[in-house]
């Protein structure tokens, strides 16, 4: 009786791993797994009895029926191509995040046990031109090949779940500000870049317009909303399974404020603005506020101010 | 260069490959093609030296690359399940309703040269609660898995056509009333039943309710619309190639009004009203009403009322 992670090497990946070994038995609705499996292109860093690795490509032919076996309660499937890769290399972006989440549902769907489903979308499934405030009823216009192939995926997690083949959630989750580590191959990168970089005293750059509105997310929040995800009541939520998660709206030029008052003058000072048509093209084609009453009335949460953000992440990763 | 015409030789393929003859050199915009492939299951009915047959099934691998070549000026792709049987056969719907799309997309990826695109679409992409009218921004939230199949496609033929791969069009086609011929595995089928078969002194069954808002279009009009569509130029359209087909809105009530008026009270007494659940859910949740200004003004037309539909019908099928 086990829960399926797929990225749970990665960053959120193997957080979702560790809040969910913490909130077994704790938080109520979540199912009562005793492993869970790690399925990433490495081995998951979780060190813990309950947790086991399967390395390997979700799209490779065979390896789902691998991943979700009788006995599986949920599936979180958050593998994927992300977006400046996807735009970069179509067949392995459509390959991965189309393809390999269909052979994640036909598994799924196999095992005859409709095990709960919890898809990682993202805001990046719209484009065009947009009404200020987002809500849930707007078509998806993906302007970018990622934002496509998650629109996709949406589509059909809905369909399986309508049928009874799976018990579908899809969370299509804000930009996450501040990740760890190294830039990757998200246009959003630079979102987490231009506070990371500065409170480790090294150089940044902001690639949009100041008054470019992001949709923001802490990694505790989203956590925290992932496995709210897998905890609450499909019936709960309604027919149609797409849920867009609870964010905070913050300009990027709000966002070197909170720099600057949280991490000082010569943190701010270290972020230049050379715009970058690439990224820029990407991400401004995003939503900056969505309409989120009905997730919200379902339990899910979002981060206070954008300060408080940064200060999580000053917190735990700069000493 | 040629125009290829996947569902050339079924009731609307057949009538576009016709239209396509007539319009050549006429209508303007129209790409110059000398000559047209009708692929389908059967060979195509139209006698035509311009018109040649490929028999074959448009999701079976390899196949793709056969029907699109280089020099194809456009491609129509109107073969498909229908919604009735995609709903019962879960695997075959989606195997030629997207792998089939896709198998098309690419081929045409292939040739380099971005042929037109029309890929059929329907309003069966939405379900859910729906508004009065629906906006062109209403988000497709099917009810069905031929609509989520669709829906799917529109998403694929859209990003090909931004990064270039074609020049797409989608055309959501509504329901075509009145069809000659048997009824199909449609789950709308019944709505040219219940005209078609009074006419013919045949009974007939209305299985949902007489309230149930229906939006038609005649053969002729779709048709004209579809020759519409590879003829308009791509950057009228805009970089989001969906549109709903204009057509008319008209109750299942008003239908029986209209058949009573062109066919008489002996036609009218011919059809019962034996409410069928699994044909209801689907068409149920169906709009019956949109707005569709933009593509009035792109050009797409519709027919004047009802009773002139019937009356088309009559006087071309009926002796």
């Amino acid at each position: 009786m086990r829960i399926v992670v797929t990225g749970g090497a990665g960053f959120l990946g193997s957080r979702v791993i560790r809040a969910l070994l913490a909130a077994r038995g704790r938080k109520e609705g979540l199912p009562a797994f005793e492993s869970i499996l790690s399925v990433d292109l490495a081995p998951c860093p979780v060190e813990d009895p309950r947790v086991s690795s399967l390395v390997g490509d979700v799209a490779e032919p065979g390896f789902a029926a691998r991943v979700v076996e009788a006995g599986t309660l949920g599936v979180y499937h958050l593998a994927a191509v992300l977006s400046g890769q996807s735009e970069a290399e179509f067949d392995v972006g459509m390959r991965v995040n189309l393809d390999g989440t269909r052979a994640l549902l036909e598994a799924a769907r196999a095992t005859g046990e409709a095990p709960r489903f919890v898809f990682a979308s993202s805001v990046a499934v719209f484009g065009g031109e947009m009404p200020e405030v987002v809500p849930e009823t707007l078509a998806p216009m993906p302007a970018s090949s990622y934002g496509a192939a998650k629109a996709m995926g949406e589509l059909l997690v809905n369909d399986y779940s309508r049928r009874g083949f799976v018990d579908g959630r899809v969370c299509r989750l804000p930009t996450i500000v501040v990740r760890p580590g190294k830039p990757n191959s998200a246009a959003s990168s630079f979102a987490s870049g231009i506070i990371r970089e500065p409170l480790a005293g090294v150089a940044s750059n902001l690639p949009v317009p100041r008054e470019t509105r992001l949709w923001l997310s802490s990694p505790d929040a989203v956590v925290g909303n992932l496995v709210h995800a897998m905890a609450v009541e499909g019936a709960r939520i309604g027919p149609w399974r797409t849920l867009n998660l609870p964010g905070v709206c913050v300009t990027a030029g709000a966002m070197l404020e909170s720099l600057a008052r949280v991490g000082g003058a010569a943190a701010r000072a270290l972020v230049r603005e050379e715009p970058e048509e690439r990224v820029a093209r990407i991400v401004c084609s995003w939503p900056g506020d969505f309409d989120v009453a009905r997730p919200l009335a379902l339990g899910f949460t979002r981060d206070g101010d954008f300060d408080g953000v940064v200060r999580q992440y000053r917190d735990e990763f700069v000493r």
